[in-house]
């Protein structure tokens, strides 16, 4: 990624530095690959600037962990160990949140969808994390389980330095309105069209 | 990224198996962000798999060292001290490619895209790494550095395998006739048409 120059200067009132510290909600959306992936790659980016990154992976199955949890996790303990890099910590909906007491057997994606986004909330109130991934959230607001009204509003009356960043299909325009950069990844060419499944160490 | 099905079985003659396995070539393009991000994502996924991974960056500027380079180097030393993960070998063209003896003075980038093209010709030859990350080397092509045609030919014969990724904006209409899997980068927003600056964690 080449250093850019902003195209226009706005009248806002900031100073360059404050305008290049501004916290950023980000947004991947589109219905190609590299949503998660891109997200996953920035968070390796703000690990190694030492922040506290905060991962919530909004998916519905538990079994499926991906090779970014297994590194990130790795990290995370180098960071304990050694002070290298940042913490991190990772939680998904399908296997029940960890913060929850609820045993996960319950079958109530909806609720724990609310229930992640209400944690969520809590935390960027507190300003526990200099990062957070919130991956596939767009699935949530797109199916009612979370108002996409109330993300906006928490997402941009936010406190402090946290940078967000939602992946997912079909981001709400709302959303999309609301938020600092949006990318979308469009689809080209992709091996499944090609009667391919899916493989070990690309898809996850 | 959910677990995918086929949309259409192919008549070539391949196992599922066979055809799940089959080494890729994927490209990253288009004016958005997260091409190189994703790529770098991808290579966090393949050394978790322990793959044997070649960045290339086919970058000018030798000063810009990027967070993914730190933390994929820290993974290759972390493999190198408990057999975690892959190795992972970092090349940049700015610098002077590390294999060559020239000293790095010299401005003929052309001839530096060249060489490090020949160099991953003959990695390719040798069946050298798992995954070779290709960073921004749709500009020499575009540039005419290095020719399309040979790219492709080498490519699409490479034996064994070998997964490669190449990101950059304009992929030269053949390079994405030949890869397996596209995908375009659309800027739909972007903090600098705001007039904000690329910053730390974010941009690097």
């Amino acid at each position: 990624m080449p250093q850019g120059q902003p195209t226009r200067v706005p009248d806002d009132g900031l100073s360059t530095r404050q305008r290049r510290n501004k916290p950023l909600i980000m947004v991947h959306t589109g219905p190609g690959k590299g949503k998660s992936t891109a997200a996953f790659g920035l968070a390796m980016r703000a690990w190694n600037q030492g922040w506290d990154i905060g991962v919530f992976q909004f998916v519905k199955s538990a079994k499926w962990r991906i090779g970014e949890q297994t590194v990130m996790e790795r990290l995370a303990r180098l960071h304990a160990e050694t002070g290298e890099g940042g913490p991190v910590e990772w939680h998904k909906m399908g296997s029940g949140w960890s913060w929850s007491r609820k045993d996960g057997t319950e079958e109530d994606h909806a609720a724990d969808a609310a229930e992640g986004w209400a944690e969520i909330k809590r935390r960027l109130t507190d300003e526990r994390h200099d990062l957070y991934l919130l991956d596939e959230f767009t699935y949530p607001m797109k199916w009612g389980w979370v108002d996409v009204e109330d993300v906006v509003e928490t997402l941009t009356s936010r406190p402090g330095r946290q940078h967000v960043v939602i992946t997912g299909r079909d981001a709400d325009p709302r959303l999309v309105a609301a938020a600092d950069l949006v990318t979308e990844m469009t689809k080209v060419k992709h091996p499944m069209d090609a009667g391919q499944k899916g493989q070990r160490g690309i898809e996850w």
